[in-house]
């Protein structure tokens, strides 16, 4: 709590404070489910872009998983070999496949039939193709990042495979990928696709399978129970060659903080109003999503308001939480919001005109090292031609 | 339609054009409503920041309502005068009031008690205080954009303004301030609002009022009928020496279109994904607020597919409309967003490491400039340090 602070009076808020510390234990636990698993533990990238996190993550012997040419050029500043990146998505154009085939990407995953029939235009050499199913899998978690059942835009329908793999027998198809969604708290649904979709790699006769991710965090009570993932789900994949995972929010959420500072405290008879410096701007979850992120405040402690945070944007939606018991605050605290290191950055706008924050690492040695400064107000401009 | 096909071939896609001739139509508009008020209609610098189109609206004789340093910049680089400058925000904080005061801005909406107390320290000479008031009415609009009730952080309940005047009695405040909510489309809720302000208002003598904004657009159906608010709602102001309104939306949204280029057709037996591409990082108003933005494709008309229309990022809210009756598209075709002009662009964010679009003004005599360049993908980590 000390560090936070530390570097918010040094670099100021908003700020994202990260921990390196955290980020190597949770990429550790990762790869200890799968002991006794030729494993390929991928980032998503999507979670978190610094390239300097990324670096971390490499070391730990982590692959890159990717959407778009922006989250291949950070895995590239991160110094990530290209072998040991999937690309990912539902939208890959033609433009986009000559750049990542230039940039020595070999591990595909195909969304579609369209997206194959173009590939195979392209008729790449030594690439591995594979193929993103859609298990019709309820991931009981949020709409919007649950990804598993046909309404969704992602995948293969299963029933659709056989013909997928006659109409593409001439590709390099290596095996199949299986993404259900993201947060999932349950083991079941995981495990749910993960036979699904190992059955019918048997079928196929795929050596390879890439078993997504999904891995949810608690944010608010439960998070998944990696033990029993761990039991139940780990012993279907032993007998592949090579396993790729993709996990971005279990890794990276709870090593990353974002430190906010009380402008305003508004007490009104039915309420009071923490007014913090960042918002919708600059954690956009809980406007998007109704996400829950727990709140501290540094340097005090107990209950004595219950008051919703909100930011100084022009909008009711932008909230940080809400009716949370907190200390007595004023103008000038520091406001923690816990599990903050992934889809925070990343999803940040510049709303109301305002510049995106500042991020801090603290180095396993407790060193603050700034890695990505602060936007300022005329970098809202930079692009504008007058 | 043959312009913004011309701007997409020219700039490339995602790209947000905006037409001169709307702009000044719109403005014009909401200027003819209140004739015969001596009015200060304020642009809503949030809903659009461009510098080049608020130059538009000063030229049209609007002043700018804005919210941070950033928008006040924005403001500034329109070259609008700082005396026809309004501050909005229930976040102010004492830094921002100073730099606020040197830029020359004397017109500040006020939200809280505890907002005053700060300037009531300041005590800035020349200023001109507006009380922003919650005069507890239901906008009936998307919660988020709805902020006229106690439950929201804006402004101070009408019950306690007497308070309010007693605690500040010293302090110049020349009126009252409110605003209910964003796209609303019923006059009623805008008229009894604006009853309970100018009442209050007669109660305490004052001679100017600021009656806020949140004019609906005709995003799928119905507009605010400007004809009913003129007969209603106008009539209530004439006798005050000053009025200020605060338009955004109403005037910027109709005038703005997003250009999208079409990635892939992905077929399904029980649907038809058209993957366009920019999703909820280009505009994040249907995964945010559930919105609706009318489409059509350049070149093409008739109902040939029934199809949801989303982006190429990796997750399922990354949706731009669904179950949209669509000519057969094909890659490469463009598919336009109506409506786009606000809360767009200034919205957008780099959500898995996409660059911003590019935002192209078509001028009355047809010349397309552009206003904005398009980010790059190493603009998404100019702030990094390695």
């Amino acid at each position: 709590m000390e560090t936070l602070k530390k570097a918010a009076e040094t670099y100021g808020t908003p700020l994202y404070v990260y921990f390196e510390k955290a980020i190597r234990e949770r990429a550790r636990i990762v790869k200890e489910v799968f002991r006794g698993v030729n494993l390929l533990p991928t980032f998503a990238v999507k979670a978190n872009n610094n390239p300097n996190l990324l670096t971390i993550l490499r070391e730990e012997g982590l692959g890159m998983d990717v959407v778009t040419k922006g989250e291949l050029l950070a895995a590239k500043l991160a110094g990530v070999d290209p072998l040991l990146i999937v690309w990912n998505g539902n939208g890959k154009s033609k433009e986009e496949m000559v750049h990542f085939l230039e940039e020595g990407v070999r591990t595909i995953n195909v969304d579609s039939f369209e997206e194959m029939e173009i590939w195979e235009g392209l008729n790449p050499e030594s690439v591995s193709f594979f193929v993103r199913v859609n298990p019709e899998v309820d991931a009981r978690t949020h709409p919007h990042i649950s990804t598993g059942l046909r309404k969704h835009k992602f995948g293969i329908p299963l029933d659709l495979l056989d013909r997928f793999m006659r109409r593409f027998k001439n590709m390099n198809i290596k095996g199949l990928h299986v993404h259900i969604g993201s947060q999932i708290t349950k083991v079941e649904p995981l495990l749910e696709a993960c036979e699904k979709v190992v059955e019918a790699s048997r079928r196929y006769g795929f050596e390879e399978i890439n078993i997504g991710g999904g891995w949810g965090i608690n944010y608010h009570g439960e998070e998944l129970n990696v033990e029993e993932y761990k039991e139940k789900v780990v012993p279907l994949l032993v007998g592949f060659k090579r396993v790729f995972v993709e996990i971005g929010r279990y890794i990276i959420a709870p090593a990353g903080f974002l430190v906010l500072k009380v402008v305003l405290v508004k007490k009104r008879k039915e309420k009071v109003f923490v007014i913090v410096d960042g918002g919708m701007n600059t954690l956009i979850r809980p406007a998007l999503y109704s996400a829950y992120h727990r709140i501290f405040v540094c340097g005090k402690s107990g209950a004595g308001i219950r008051a919703d945070v909100v930011g100084p944007l022009c909008e009711s939606g932008d909230v940080i939480a809400y009716d949370r018991d907190l200390p007595v605050v004023e103008p000038g605290d520091f406001l923690v919001v816990e599990n903050a290191g992934a889809y925070g950055y990343t999803m940040a706008n510049n709303y109301n005109s305002t510049p995106k924050p500042a991020e801090v690492l603290v180095k396993k040695s407790g060193e603050l090292v700034l890695i990505r400064r602060r936007e300022n107000t005329m970098d809202i401009f930079k692009d504008v031609v007058m």
